[in-house]
């Protein structure tokens, strides 16, 4: 199936989750029946979806609301939270400026050094409030502040960049994080991220990663596409990742699960990410949407925007609900972005997968890309069209 | 022709009726010549059209008039209709709410319980007027006033979820439709769906399915490909579903229609939904437009909505002209929504094909998807973005 | 290259001109040094387009301005011409009428008989003037007409319908039209159209056809696709029936031109479709644009309106200038919409083309497609969108 | 691979840039470590960008400033410099234009002849102020002033036109272009282009070309495929071209740059062109942003309107800040149109690229095309819809 780029180069194509559907079959299940349960670093959770580590989708209390609720936040330990005692003016700007000053105001707001002190206060926040602390950081940050992260009493370490791999070329004289150190040492689940080829995953699994994040350059405040070229379609990407998890656990006995992470905007998105193999997926603009969320009814990215190269956007997604509503309904939208559970769950039993394994072995189709309602709207409020 | 979505994951491509054509060959028949007519347990009709059983489209007096015209019209049993003396005052507000409170609304108003008084008048008041009385439910409802449909006098039974499947999974000790014994036992011809691939198809056909509903997921006012990632495109799972009835008939004798329901806006989507192998089609959009209607120009779906998990939307169709005018014409419009057996009719004349059985043998071609005046208004309409 | 559209049912994929790109190899000529001339009938003209049989593009002052341009002009002898001793009040009417009801004005309009009597005299108004009188004629028209058109000194007949064949089944009774009787006893050239396959165009060949029109749905001002499903994408069509001129030019000695008609709007679509094979193109909006149409600014389709499914729509065109800009130009606009032999003679000398023959060969890309400019505008002008 | 467009017409499928991504491997390079620097003609270059030989894009003062920033910008020869004593008042009317009198506007502005006078002028002017001299001019152009051109000093010459053919088929008499004469005598290194296959680089090579130039019809103020059906997407003729160079190189030891020119909007843009075998893109549109630009904001083409077949548009393009903000940063918009360099930089790093040559050897995949929000605002005001 490879494809004449031109002479003597010849390239794959890869699929996005907006050119997939999934198929049933001869069996259904009552969405009672469905068990969508999963597991990531040892804890179980009902709901298969994490909130993005980003500013405008989780801060302490959220982390604690989305345990509560079955699922999973991360908190970005280089934003706002731990940059500023207080960062609720920081966000209120971020929600007021207008679209030609968001990225200078960012590019203020982030010059800000990020605290040990407050690293150690909000894990602890977390924690005393009965929420799972899942943290993340760049392997930069990971180098800096693991200990203390460590120490604070994290529960959950994401080591999250655009692309990690297990070999990096810094300048001379500029340590490196090992990864396969970081793993067997830090005494937390590592999760790392992002990757999205199969030899990638492989090298991260074998290097001890308690989860995997796929998927690089599809999300909604992610310019990366545009502006370095690099975005891989999230379909092939978590397939390919996927076949990785099954060869690992051949070679080795243990599950390592994979989270799709990027462009995923519908319950009909997460499902089909489900069947392409994922075991959750992260998401950040659904959640940003929250009555709850720090946002404010806006969502940014990326976690740590650029001083010279930055490439997230602001996008207004306004605040349509509870984070309950969203997460378990019931929904008084009907476009897939509430009741996220119920999506899930409707999906499996009209598929008849009565868990997550066997979502991930329902029939996929090539489908003509069909636009849904929300990614329009989603795509004109970008543009700055939207009502 | 399979396509590796990723490393160890075969998928197909599957086509929708915007990307295909049919192709005129070396005959062409005079349209007074053709014969479009089709059989459905037993009864015989001139026009393969079949109006969806949804609350905006047919009503006791649609089912009369289009059984008139020489169609056939379905009355939802779990609508508007059964729960409701007089459904007007609800129909009146489903035309009159804003957008935002279209939801709730419906959750209001579908939390009203099904009668089954007002069923057996139903299915009574169209007899009495000289219609078909073809109606639905689903599985559940099924179950539940199954013999008050029969003793009724009910002319045609249709089983229809989202999707049917000989095997159900549900909770414990909940009972389940057993669909062989109700096409065996029910005394009246039973259609079922929906289904979308050959071995369902199949299997319904075994069961004893009089005809077989062909259609997951493409509708106008259908979200469910956004909300479940379920969606299959039209023309390959007609063309599936045809393989079905082409090798049950070799095995059994026995002829089921095909017919394909969903996203089907136009004579020309009829057309290539019939060349695909249909023997009908349902559609609702189309029929929503008649000053007959109940839907006072509004169209929305599904049949019954989820009061946790809303999957229907509700479109503005506006009012075009008479059943007749849509139905036999003459058109005023020049975009194939009026004088859909003109359509019908004057294509397979144009393809050379006498009868519905020689229209399903026509060339057809994937060709580049063209969008029709038809479907961008009613996109531009889905967006609130019309005139 | 076959692609499954479903079990047991296997298909081609077609293209459209928005579909492919041309290709310039390793040799360039002065546009100058190129020859455009072609021949039908034994008329030869220097430049190889044909204006559309249509009552926006066409009347007896166009055919002879066509002619001393160097290109050709069909008079429709079904349109308002031969129906009314003065079109012109018809014609003020179709300009003026607003959207809703233009449909039932044509209805009105072409109610009208078509009178023998104005067919002779149009004929000889364009032989007065030095015009050459090519006529077009639907088969029905063509069996009652045809006398009347030979008597009256035609120069080429068209014998165009949507669809032509060979064999045509008709209503017990009525005759039907021999197209190989016709070319060999009318005595004038016979032109016959459309058809889009190989084995339809090698039918009309050996009956004796002057010329093959191709092309069947993809025009602007027809909605065929929408309302019968039918709609060639171009490009194919033409390859195809291409191969058909080649085989009977080798069976046969005699060379066939095809000329391809339908969805033609820029210089670029011209050179692509003479590329794929086509010796001329028939084209309507771009020529219903020239100052001295019949349209005022106007173009609508099919040529003759039916009373009970129309498929033509009128759309708005504006109007860019004298035919001699739009032919000949110089151009003052950049789209490719003036100036028509120039691109194509521009795009032969780019492309190392001398003659319409060498044309016929150059490299041809499926390249992914592009909107040009004025495709969009002329879609937002159908949607009644434009500025 | 190859696409059967129609019976015995085979095809291949071209892919642009829009087609494509690039996917990150397992080796990441800090972008402090890459090396984006490249050679043309002896000179060598940190940024592998030139500014467009275009009237908006590139005067004397933007051929300084673009050395000193470690770029190269085209002069064209034949424009508005090289017309006028001063070009300010052909400037100011082309930015002050309406949209229907621009071509007219063009018409008469370029119908001024080329003065030799100003061509050594300008070319001094450059020189006097630490300019790389690298200018532009059509073959007939070359053939008038090629002597005053190499005598005025110019450091690298570049012969441009659509396309370039080494044979080349003129009216009897006149003279033509022989491009390996050119290159060999004329003392200064000789850029040819544009052309787009395999065959003609590789012949253009063998000329003595010091660069080639790649990319026909795909620019943002380009209407050639609209014009003339001509437009060959960017991808696949890199690719082309460059197994054109390696091929050469392996024939003759010598390395020959592929400069791909077209359609480059974005640094996303840029790195998908390295990617398919670029050394250095050419843009027009980003750099026409710059404060320092001619263009006021506007960016129109081709180099060089013609009287008769104007295939150029005229774009507001808008300012965006200062050369060295749009090149080098710190970038203030997050769509890549900013900080080109620390684009190409960090995609390098992210891909694992050290050097310009293992960048060009990164994986490419074809991925649904995706809408940046740069091209859509391009579009849109392209169509005259933009803010």
């Amino acid at each position: 199936m490879d494809i004449q780029l031109g002479r003597s180069r010849t390239v794959r194509r890869a699929y996005g989750i907006d050119e997939i559907a999934l198929v049933p079959g001869g069996r259904t299940v009552d969405p009672a029946v469905t068990d969508s349960s999963w597991s990531l670093g040892g804890i179980t959770r009902e709901i298969p979806i994490i909130a993005s580590a980003m500013d405008g989708v989780v801060d302490v209390g959220m982390c604690v609301e989305l345990t509560k609720q079955g699922a999973l936040g991360v908190l970005n330990l280089e934003g706002v939270q731990c940059r500023y005692d207080d960062p609720n003016p920081a966000l209120d700007r971020i929600a007021a400026v207008d679209r030609d000053s968001f990225v200078p105001l960012m590019q203020e707001l982030y010059s800000q050094p990020v605290r040990e002190d407050l690293i150690r206060q909000r894990i602890a926040e977390i924690k005393a409030q009965g929420g799972i602390a899942a943290v993340s950081a760049t392997p930069v940050a990971a180098l800096k502040f693991g200990k203390a992260i460590a120490e604070a009493g994290a529960d959950l370490f994401f080591v999250q960049a655009t692309v990690v791999s297990t070999e990096h070329i810094g300048p001379e004289g500029q340590e490196s994080l090992d990864l396969e150190a970081l793993c067997r040492d830090f005494g937390v689940p590592v999760v790392i991220g992002n990757c999205v080829t199969y030899d990638v995953a492989l090298k991260l699994m074998r290097a001890g990663a308690a989860g995997v994040m796929v998927g690089i350059g599809p999300g909604a405040a992610c310019t990366s596409r545009g502006v370095l070229g690099i975005g891989i379609p999230q379909a092939t990407s978590v397939a390919d990742c996927a076949a990785a998890r099954a060869d690992y656990f051949a070679e080795s006995g243990r599950y390592v699960p994979i989270v799709a992470d990027g462009g995923i905007v519908t319950g009909g998105d997460i499902c089909k990410c489900l069947a392409c193999g994922a075991d959750a997926v992260m998401i950040g603009s659904p959640i940003a949407r929250a009555a709850e969320a720090p946002g404010r009814g806006f969502h940014w990215g990326m976690a740590t925007p650029s001083p010279v190269l930055p490439r997230g956007t602001r996008i207004k997604v306004g605040t349509t609900g509870s984070l309950e509503k969203i997460l378990r309904g019931p929904a008084s939208l009907d476009d897939g972005t509430q009741n996220l559970l119920g999506c899930i769950r409707t999906s499996m039993g009209t598929l008849g997968a009565r868990t997550i394994r066997e979502m991930q072995q329902v029939e996929v189709v090539v489908a003509p890309s069909l636009l849904t309602e929300g990614k329009v709207y989603q795509k004109a409020q970008q543009l700055g069209m939207g009502k």
